[in-house]
């Protein structure tokens, strides 16, 4: 049986589930294990000694909260992450999460400039924009951060969905938000050297061929069972397996 | 320069300033990387194809948080954990703890009997009774308990510092409460063959003499450099690292 590509309904079931009473997680276990699945990846596949700088852009929301978790772990891994968070989520997890950044002296960027001139310095990218809740359209700054995004031949590392793919359909036509005279601009989508996906892969990843992680080993065999996820083994005390490559 | 031995003191203002706005941590997250760490080392000293069952003692503490956590953690590295937990502690971390390793249908005995009978169907024992808040003297059940693991021939991994010794002179006289007449009995301490520390490692293992490693990759660099702990370089995406072996 081969894994199962999973709706964005579904992955925002089974989020509710674990952090519901009866699932007892809390978002701070969850987010810690997703953001070391993340950092793991990433070094599995870029070692430190060949891409030690990493830009972590992070998005507004859990997904950017991952990214921060992982920003820390690469630290601590010898990478020298530079965190670019244009809007910093309002929940106090958030504000926690940057701070034990600021105290590892990871810089942290705020304005889009910046993150292009950073990106001068970059050796791989970690994409913790939009994870599995996005839904267009785009909104500033993040329209110049995915066309930035596609620019580059820095390779790129992404958190469960590609940042502007439909978590659906995959790669589609993007649009930004309309302005006061109703016009949006059509972004490209960027496509990632390397694709994390926490808990299950979503359907908008199905036609990926890069390589791909699975990462988040904490789903209860009843709850994998009961959703028919077909998860793989993963291996020792590795938080990360990677799933094969599809034709 | 060689690590840090630390006080009872020490460990515990580490703690405490790592949970402090400042330090911005929460108790759930030092907690999944304190357990995540505990069940690594088990599992480099004794991997699941030999010991796959492991008896997982723990005390009414973070200790036993600790515990709850490695066992499920050793649940999802394919081990067979079941966990000992006569006194439950009441804060709200430790129900959702033990409510995750229920999910998993992880056994939890609560009777001192059943943890000597389930001892002999065990291959390891993971020992997060005690840690370094404690303090003497000892309180039934974990007087048993400790005679116990003193019989058993089974290897014992103890968290942090091997269960009844003193955190500052390692294994001393150690007596129960008096009881009503005014009498304790003397209980014989255990010597593990592994231990994990947290963090660093307490100045009552110094004598330790096993296989020793060190746990908690998550320390910034200058709480290190402030406390002078001169902790060892971990390896790769490892979250322990094994301590040089003390004449």
């Amino acid at each position: 049986m081969s894994i199962r590509y999973i709706s964005q309904k579904l992955a925002q079931q089974i989020d509710e589930e674990l952090m519901s009473a009866s699932g007892a997680f809390s978002l701070d276990q969850l987010m810690e294990l997703a953001g070391l699945s993340c950092a793991q990846a990433l070094s599995k596949s870029y070692p430190a000694s060949t891409h030690k700088r990493v830009m972590v852009a992070c998005g507004p929301g859990n997904q950017g909260g991952d990214g921060l978790v992982a920003a820390r772990h690469l630290h601590h891994f010898k990478y020298k992450p530079t965190v670019y968070l244009p809007k910093p989520g309002s929940k106090d997890i958030y504000q926690r999460l940057l701070k034990q950044c600021e105290n590892l002296n990871i810089p942290i960027l705020k304005d889009v400039e910046e993150f292009k001139e950073g990106l001068k310095d970059t050796d791989v990218v970690l994409d913790a924009i939009f994870g599995f809740s996005f839904a267009p359209p785009l909104r500033a700054p993040f329209d110049q951060v995915l066309n930035c995004l596609n620019s580059i031949s820095i390779p790129i590392v992404s958190v469960d969905i590609p940042s502007g793919w439909s978590v659906t359909d995959g790669p589609q036509p993007l649009y930004t938000q309309k302005d006061d005279q109703g016009n949006s601009e059509s972004i490209k989508t960027f496509t990632p050297e390397v694709l994390v996906s926490l808990t299950a892969p979503k359907e908008g990843v199905k036609g990926f061929k890069g390589k791909h992680w699975l990462g988040g080993r904490f789903i209860p065999d009843e709850l994998a069972q009961k959703y028919q996820l077909n998860l793989p083994d993963y291996q020792g005390v590795d938080q990360v397996v990677e799933l094969p490559q599809r034709d």
